[in-house]
């Protein structure tokens, strides 16, 4: 061992002994006949001296010393004389006798401290030095943590984690699959696992009861500015449950999480629960953020009709939330609330406002258009009082104008300070609709997956009505974040081939595709249901982090590429032929 | 929830409860106006009853069921009249008062018995079928308790698990690369990890200090019989470390497992280390079953030049080991052991013996070569005794001749009865050679891999005579199965480009693979080094399994197929042109 003690560990009882540390130097102060080093290694920081009365040479081997250079130091510990309380190990120092140094350093392209003056695409290319960044370093730390926790929580329910395989068949439903080509069988592929949602259903077939595996998945998807093509998943299945059994258990790993990991206890209360209906038509959102209200409040009683506001008359939804003691704000930041509103990415036509005066009259964009008594209904409508701030959208498309009217919520509850990330507000979103229409592909979809169990109440509608079918599923929403779904899945054999009609399979594609599936099915498959978190997510959550890459050890770029690695990359000709592909790439 | 109780918990205290089971039916037992059936969950078998005293119409129903049937039985528990103490609930049974049948089940193609009347490839295509036997089962738990346990351990001793991509580059030395294209990115791949080697060296140059991961890992290789294109690792790195203190680590490691996952006790004593080299003279293997001795004796100052027997004077080695007990095997016992040194796989030329008789004297295949004095000297060098029989092999290439008589070794050992499956004797192979020749490539290759550090005082050899370096590499052995290795890595660039160098790399080529590795080097890399563990062969060795197949939920068989899933597969067309990739079939 090149070490006695880590630079995290010593203490003013530590007083009087020889030690030998090796770190990192991560400072160097010189100070006349004294040269000060911090050394740092994962567990925290110990400060070294030099000094010209222990040995002129070591004095001078210290200032040579650059940062980042690896040493090992040995030496007595002693009582700093001015103690630093930022660190665990402030009240002590090494006045060091020995010093050899294991490996020298280039001076690294950026800092390594929380605040670096690296930029993103500098950090990711030497990531290597940007995971010594303590602030980088403590959310993988606490991923492991998480982790671990999870396991023991899941284990101590009964649950197994049981492995399933990487290179399996290739299902195209839902996101792209990545594809292996197969040297052995020249000509096929294995597909990388989207999620092992069918693999798990088997271990419920096979008796396993109840199962997890933190896995994992990969979907080949244009990146959005927080995905990754390869993620991370805490995968659940359990056997002879209702939905009540599956919320129960989660929400109880949620709880024991959050005390465990992140020391926030949740109380004894059950989550609240939210039909997906009802969160769409409160919130505007199936994952809306609980930390604050500013609900929905619908307006149509109120605004259409009864004024000669055209918009308004002719709209199919008009919806308010109430920005309390906004009344002051300005033209300008009005305006920039209607710049929002009608940005692209929003897509609204407009902004109506109302300001609720401090003599409780209100002064309204649209005053022209309607009484006073009608303006004195709307406060009255959205519980508006003095100063407050009512903000209303319109539409001929109500769940649009939902949509539209969460993103302004949710920027409101950001300007108003409402959505602090050291406070948690958790639910479930259930009910959700089976399917939804795509225009895209001009067929129902499943909102989920296509194994999701409908609501047995509601299996009659398949055939009549499916648009109107209520599935057996649930997310888990934490701050507008969904960090877990599931449902209760079909385990008829019968059941899973209508559904596969609805979706547009002919019997032909969905034997091929699920043939192995439905066929065990046929084979006595215990009711069974289960639910998955993105454990990235969850971390970053925990983390406070607005994005999941820095907790994430070697991410990947918006374009899938790992630029530390420069992956991916060509590949010799030879493996080419061995698996029996060529490149076929599009000619200028 | 389906159940108020599972089928493995119910004992005599629970008399006159009233309870609600699910499980699948085992058995049905059909006695006059009684029914019995033994239910089964993952927990146990429970035994219900039904008879026509409670109802016509329930007992009825009962005597339909068939095996694998999916069902649920509310009832009373009540002492069993005739005890089974096979099984935990053999004290009670319950008499049922209500049953639903939650799924149906066709008759599986085989039975669910330990021992099944299935063969292996039916097992594999039904695996979900096959996974509800007890004895696999069983199996899959003791992986999930290895796992966690491992997980438990390594937590205490402050590793952090970090997962490392999935998705990374290809660098094909060693095994083959399973490459994925990349849609993003036209005409380059990614490639699956064979080991996330050069990843968790760069986590070490990141300052993590003590880095786990237990990890899928992919070789695209022929497979032989007990390998699988996809495995799981349990992977470890340490910074700040020397041989002897990763031993020491992964000796509690081992410790630990054997006592809280196999009840065994491997005492305080450290294992035995032995030299690659002593380990290939005493054992012609790197990694010798300790469980019995048979240990080679050198015979060539014995049997070389002291008589006329040709074939051992133009010997380049001569070896014997002495089979206690064994002067009785008949010819054709003898002459299976000759068959099997000299079938193809071990390739021997012949088998000499001598049996050492009841008085003493010694009787041999080669008698009229050698004086009765020489053949005296022969059982005195053998250190046998009356009764035993001296097996000798000899060969023109000491290190093939070895490995030839190590087989004949291992096969004696089974045949004596010493290869005791609950019997465990482990130890560290270390000090292996840091190259060898490969006549295929026509160069040195790394006996380990090319990021292995050579032993310090060695290092002058590396200009001189590369072929005598020894590594500072070690293996840990279990009863003849390697269960891991790991070795001290280069932590110095120029070292590093040195044995890139001696491999056959141009510089060009070692920075085009590894310049990111020795890019890192370069801004302080400190001294580390680690291992990595297969958990496949490690749970099989735990479970007494011939074959890792069996510790794994969905195994591909030898050509890399999922009979279940039927993967890999032909995909289509449109996917193969958004990768920009074509097949490219060997016409016939």
């Amino acid at each position: 061992m090149y070490r006695t003690k880590t630079c995290g560990e010593l203490r003013a009882a530590n007083i009087g002994e020889n030690v030998t540390l090796a770190g990192w130097v991560q400072r160097v102060r010189k100070m006349g006949a004294m040269t000060f080093v911090d050394l740092r290694d994962r567990y925290g920081i110990t400060q070294l001296v030099f000094d010209t009365e222990t040995s002129d040479e070591l004095f001078e081997q210290a200032n040579q010393l650059g940062r980042e250079y690896v040493i090992q130091a040995c030496g007595k510990v002693r009582e700093r004389f001015s103690k630093n309380n930022k660190i665990d190990t402030g009240d002590i120092e090494i006045l060091v006798d020995k010093l050899t140094v294991l490996n020298k350093a280039l001076t690294p392209p950026f800092t390594i401290e929380d605040n670096t003056d690296g930029g993103d695409d500098l950090r990711m290319k030497y990531r290597y030095l940007d995971l010594r960044r303590n602030c980088v370093r403590s959310n993988l730390e606490l991923r492991h943590k998480m982790a671990l926790e999870v396991r023991k929580y899941l284990d101590s329910k009964g649950f197994l984690e049981v492995e399933t395989p990487a290179l399996i068949g290739s299902t195209p439903e839902g996101a792209r699959d990545f594809i292996v080509p197969s040297r052995m069988n020249p000509g096929q592929f294995y597909a990388l696992p989207q999620s092992p949602q069918t693999l798990k259903q088997l271990l419920m077939v096979a008796g396993m009861d109840r199962y997890f595996q933190i896995v994992k998945c990969f979907r080949d998807e244009d990146l959005r500015a927080d995905r990754q093509p390869e993620f991370t998943q805490i995968d659940c299945e359990m056997s002879f449950v209702e939905q009540d059994d599956i919320l129960q258990t989660f929400e109880g790993m949620a709880k024991y999480l959050f005390k465990e990991v992140r020391g926030v206890d949740l109380g004894e209360q059950p989550f609240l629960r939210l039909s997906w209906h009802d969160a769409m038509k409160r919130f505007g959102s199936d994952k809306p953020d609980m930390r604050f209200g500013m609900e929905f409040v619908e307006l149509d009683d109120t605004l259409k009709g009864t004024g000669t506001f055209g918009v308004f008359n002719e709209a199919a939804y008009i919806g308010g939330i109430c920005a309390e003691g906004c009344a002051s704000y300005t033209r300008k930041q009005i305006d920039e609330l209607t710049d929002f509103v009608k940005s692209p990415q929003i897509g609204a036509k407009g902004l109506v406002y109302a300001r609720v005066n401090e003599d409780g009259s209100v002064k309204s964009s649209v005053d022209k258009f309607y009484t006073p008594e009608v303006l004195a209904q709307l406060k009255e409508k959205m519980g508006a009082k003095a100063g407050d701030l009512i903000l209303i959208l319109s539409g001929d498309n109500a769940m649009k104008t939902r949509k539209q009217l969460c993103e302004l919520r949710l920027l409101m509850g950001q300007r108003l300070g409402l959505r602090d990330k050291n406070r948690f507000a958790l639910l479930w979103v259930v009910d959700f609709p089976m399917f939804e229409w795509s225009d895209e592909e001009q067929r129902l979809m499943a909102m989920h997956h296509p194994f999701t169990a409908p609501k047995p109440s509601d299996i009659p509608l398949l055939d009549t009505h499916p648009e109107q079918v209520c599935a057996d599923a649930y997310d888990m929403v934490c701050n507008g974040v969904e960090v877990g779904g599931g449902s209760i899945r079909i385990h008829d054999a019968e059941l899973q081939q209508k559904i596969f009609e609805i979706l547009g399979f002919t019997p032909e594609e969905a034997n091929k595709r699920f043939g192995f599936l439905m066929n065990a099915f046929k084979f006595g498959a215990p009711p069974h249901g289960g639910l998955a978190y993105g454990l990235d997510r969850w971390v970053s959550l925990f983390a406070g982090l607005d994005s999941i890459r820095d907790c994430i050890a070697f991410p990947k770029n918006n374009s899938g590429r790992d630029v530390m690695l420069d992956a991916p990359s060509i590949v010799d000709e030879k493996q080419l032929d061995e698996l029996c592909i060529a490149l076929n790439l599009p000619t200028e």
